[in-house]
């Protein structure tokens, strides 16, 4: 009997029947949907990422959906620079297009122990191929904040400057939300949150638009799904270990 | 002759004399202010980041401003679990009061070779000593989807389950942006963006309000800048490497 | 004329015609076998090197050849401490057997929260199934030097202690030259250079025969490739990341 | 009475009174002296080590004693090749002066985007000033087997072939016993075992003499503790990161 009364008593209070008197702390729990398992391997790769540059991997070609004419070897792939007088554009992109993402990826300016002063490591990332978060060699090499390593060009100055040393090996690590629209108008923007060498340069900044070089930045029309793009812009900048996680 | 005109026009056209009619790429430069130059160690620690644990520093404190009773040693410090009826509180608390910021520091949840199944390495993080994102052995072992390791608890799941094994060392890598508060409202609700072990957790969450076990979260009082707490919640868990940057 | 005779000269010169008179730094090259190309991967596993243990790779069976009593999960293999009254050997060998090689392992010797003090990390690792090399606790836990982390067992004291605390993962890096063998006498004996945690703990130190507990380490009769050995000996000690190249 | 008989028992055995019938294990024990404790930093520094190169440090000088041409720069020393006719020797020298050792250190060879096949990245780590051990660029550079990366120069080749590409830094462990001289005759060879971005390349090889270009090596003459000596030649070779143990 006693036993019965017990039973029925966390029936009840499992059922939220005194919940009326106090809150169970069970009440603002959420199960459902359970997060995904993510491993991630001792190169700091997680396991649902999808590989874009490696040793192995390199899923990158020029706009034509041809193969690049950046060198790539050993798992590092180096811009190569336009010729003289050639069509501008050498950049590079996925074959695949991304949305809303968290990327990584690894850079490195040119060495320039000749001292000509001009080899600054020009390059650049462009999400969803339209939104530039800015490529530089930033040390020792003053420009405008907007235009700077870790700027979203022409923007957003970066939070901080924690450019390496020429020849150095750097990170960026970004996350990206790509922008929403509804009847052709942009109701949420892009935004952008970027680290570099571990040092946060943007918090979740909103794109005006899609990079400009020289006038205001505009959301000229929709757009699905792009191709992650690297810039050509004349100088020998190298990248490896590129990884993307589609959020 | 024509040559002299061509070499005005380029004179002209570098002073900005035709900027009316085109627009420079340099209208859209921002020079000021430079950002700040940040050196990263070999560490991965940034030269403008207040080292909070290290093994050289210990800026916990308890509750009462008095020295900690968890154990700290060779630059780890690990919970001291209550004792059976102790007051309930040894969280530890940060000297220094912090507010918007980038947080880094790494923690480990307790091997179980005993295999009583209840080490389960509960512990969190408390931003601004309100706000909470979880600490807790999440590797194969099951709690509901909020109160799981980067949960904000009771608030939001964490976009992934990264979680490494009992006994290993995973790090935490957060941004926080505290709330605005005017007129004793909050205005400008709390935000975080979160990593564990590299894996995007919380993608700039607006916090509904101070963390809560059992009721509806809420902004109940403005408040300034607060201490960082790490909670102790009976299991031995440790922490080593916090550094914190202002943001 | 004159540039004839120079000419000359320096034909007859690069000839070796005068070679008797002053050797040619040619003469002390030697371009054969050519040294084979090893590549490192991220993880600093060499492409020649065999895994002997990783999350994917065991390659570990007890002394009858069946599968280990040890716990392995996640890439990380863990002694099992044998039963009260249970027959003593509990150890793990390799399938393969090995001479010379180079050997790289990581090891973790448990942490003892309760403060019984007796988890002192025993274990070890015996190059050929009869040399070891010891594995324990040595940071702030008192031996003879003899019998403590990185010594030749009971033959030599490692050159420093650089004992990490009790639950980190340390490295052991080994360098052996197995013994070699003329009509049943030991012609040359075997050999170990060895770092814990990149520190010098023995430098070709020359063994005066097998591991012995009590009596006095011999030779005492030939052998060919032997299995890798890991001792168990009570302690929790983990292992994980074991490669062999073979030398 | 009893109790007197064991105490007595325990005691004759502690005096190894009963050793004749039985050896007890504690007869094989070593316990003076005890190995001193090194303590490992973040960056795997040894606590007993003398920076030679950091971003804070440089412990070298030209050969004369006086600053060095070569550039150095965030803890990156970088060879400064020797002008057209100038005097050869650009070499850099330690001020102190060192004899047995564990050296670690790491190096660049410089990157050749313009493809002129010539900056094959020549230099070398001369321990004790007179013995090298061969820095070269050796990834698809061929050369002979004693001149390559890992070389004891013109005496023994590397026992693999670990070299990374241009550009890449790369790291160099090595142990050094400096000879011993009796009477103005050397008794026990100078030898070396070194290790390249973790891949054994010499073990324990005993050198038959001073480094020479042309000649045979030789050990001409007795010397004490030398400097470590690094060489200049021609290339734009960097060095980071460096740090000895005297043994």
């Amino acid at each position: 009997m006693i036993k019965n009364i017990i039973a029925l008593f966390f029936l009840c209070s499992s059922m939220g029947f005194f919940a009326q008197n106090k809150p169970s702390p069970h009440d603002t729990e959420v199960w459902e949907p359970v997060p995904k398992i993510v491993t991630v391997n001792e190169k700091g790769i997680p396991s649902d990422a999808i590989i874009l540059l490696s040793d192995k991997v390199n899923e990158f070609v020029d706009y034509k959906g041809k193969p690049i004419s950046w060198t790539y070897k050993d798992g590092i792939m180096t811009v190569k620079p336009r010729e003289e007088g050639a069509r501008k554009d050498q950049n590079v992109y996925t074959k695949q297009k991304f949305g809303n993402c968290q990327l990584h990826l690894e850079f490195r300016t040119p060495i320039d122990h000749e001292g000509e002063g001009k080899k600054n490591g020009n390059s650049g990332v462009f999400l969803q191929t339209f939104y530039e978060i800015q490529v530089l060699n930033s040390y020792e090499n003053e420009t405008h904040a907007t235009g700077q390593l870790g700027a979203i060009y022409k923007q957003s100055s970066p939070m901080a400057n924690p450019a390496k040393p020429m020849g150095e090996w750097q990170t960026y690590d970004i996350v990206y939300t790509a922008p929403v629209w509804q009847d052709n108008k942009v109701v949420k923007k892009a935004s952008m949150t970027a680290f570099i060498n571990g040092v946060l340069v943007q918090n979740h900044f909103e794109l005006t638009g899609r990079t400009s070089f020289s006038s205001k930045a505009k959301y000229p029309a929709p757009h699905d799904k792009m191709p992650l793009m690297l810039q050509e812009h004349n100088n020998y900048v190298s990248y490896r270990n590129i990884w993307i996680r589609e959020l």
